[in-house]
């Protein structure tokens, strides 16, 4: 079990910033990422979280486009234009990226913070057409040991799998960063809330942890995108947004990480040790 | 992976009674149970939970007063009368009950149908005092094979689990039936929605099943109950409810269980297919 320890750390200001990539658009959405990272930390963020595919857009049109658009990581221009800014502006962020890494695709996250770059994940769950340019994430679901905490990373569809949360918090994660590209779910009901909202609150709730989710908006080759980008406390409920539908806004909020080291409901239960490993099969 | 087989089957009405329990008064709740049971399936219903421990109240004061009240199943008071009624009226039910089997107790709840008594479900996660009056469930979660379909049954806490779904769902459940007597989370905002509807939405989302969750309403020895029974289909999108939050009611829906057995979300995604085990700790 996860107990808080070590020295009191100071609050922590978290942002997600909800944005609109445009495909393709390396440079262009590289220079827009950066207005809105340098805004987030003059007011005083200190972890930064981009949406899924951040440096490249989403709707690939076949693999070779992707190939085209998909960098290494750290050593790429996206990788390093992000860890040149974190180091610069003393600040983590958790990026989405198209990884290059010999022949093979990923989606991907990389972390970089003040002293430089800490880690990828690389998406484990790939959505819809996802399967025809990327690779399945072969990183598991790492915990990265940072300044600020633990900080764990899933991705979009990553977030409909409550294993991804599970392992995280068994993992140590006390924020789980979610860079995301929502899109809308089946028979979803006309004006209904992003059914990832519901997923990512019950995940919260379910493991103690805080989850910030950064996604995009706007309409991209046919693919409308959800918004709604959400930071949730470590109980389930929201302490930032849902922010709007389809406007580009940067969501804040200052958290205690400890919080999600304490995962007592009451003096009987704790989410993480109430769990029944003898009969889950 | 499950997939819909079979012959059609007519479309099912399911019915959770939200009502209010009165603590040791085992005759006049099984009495009020029995006629709103019987509105049920006056209007139709084939399918009906009931809350958790409906037959005995929630808040015990101590284990021998849950013991006094616990009853065998299927062969003690509530259980018989509960199956006379399944038999008479042609329904299946699922009723919480608290279950005495030799010296120990289970907070439990039972499926009983036309053709007599089916199962015994035992709570698998026990919810605060519950653990000194209460025996942990020791049957796993098993899946029903009913005249209707596959059925699983949990009990409010287990509802907090996300494996106790997974288990379900992997089993084959088509619908989970929830008896519950849902109460407040930690630092739940006032008018806030209840914890357990996200977790339930989630839930039924993240596994392409049905659950009905039949709440308690009503404030026993000092505990509030939350309400606010819901119905939801296998995308996770409400059915019927969320009920009040305060007031017994009994909501309903028609559903076509072979819906459970179509999990995709689009031509590449399903969503007990996508599972990464290869990566699950």
């Amino acid at each position: 079990m996860i107990q808080a320890n070590g020295p009191a750390r100071p609050p922590l200001r978290v942002s997600c910033i909800q944005f609109e990539p445009q495909i393709g658009a390396v440079d262009a959405n590289l220079a827009r990422a950066s207005e809105l990272i340098r805004e987030a930390a003059a007011a005083g963020s200190r972890l930064i979280v981009l949406p899924e595919l951040a440096n490249t857009g989403y709707v690939f049109a076949s693999r070779e486009e992707a190939a085209a658009l998909a960098e290494p990581v750290p050593d790429g221009p996206s990788a390093r234009a992000w860890g040149a800014l974190a180091a610069e502006l003393g600040v983590h962020i958790v990026a989405g990226i198209a990884e290059r890494a010999g022949d093979a695709l990923y989606n991907a996250a990389l972390i970089t913070g003040p002293d430089g770059y800490i880690g990828t994940y690389r998406k484990a769950h790939l959505w819809h057409r996802e399967n025809v340019f990327f690779a399945k994430g072969d990183l598991g679901f790492p915990v990265f040991e940072t300044a600020l905490g633990k900080v764990g990373v899933a991705i979009c569809y990553d977030g409909w799998f409550p294993e991804t949360f599970r392992q995280l918090a068994l993992g140590g994660a006390e924020i789980v960063c979610v860079p995301t590209n929502w899109v809308p779910m089946p028979d979803q009901p006309a004006g209904e809330a992003a059914m990832a909202n519901t997923l990512h609150r019950a995940a919260a709730h379910s493991n103690g942890i805080f989850i910030a989710c950064a996604d995009r908006v706007g309409v991209e080759r046919g693919q409308p995108f959800e918004g709604q980008s959400l930071i949730i406390g470590p109980k389930g409920w929201p302490l930032a947004g849902p922010a709007s539908r389809d406007r580009a806004e940067t969501i804040s909020a200052v958290i205690d990480l400890a919080e999600a080291g304490r995962k007592d409901l009451n003096e009987f239960n704790s989410v993480l040790r109430d769990r029944r490993s003898d009969i889950y099969g």
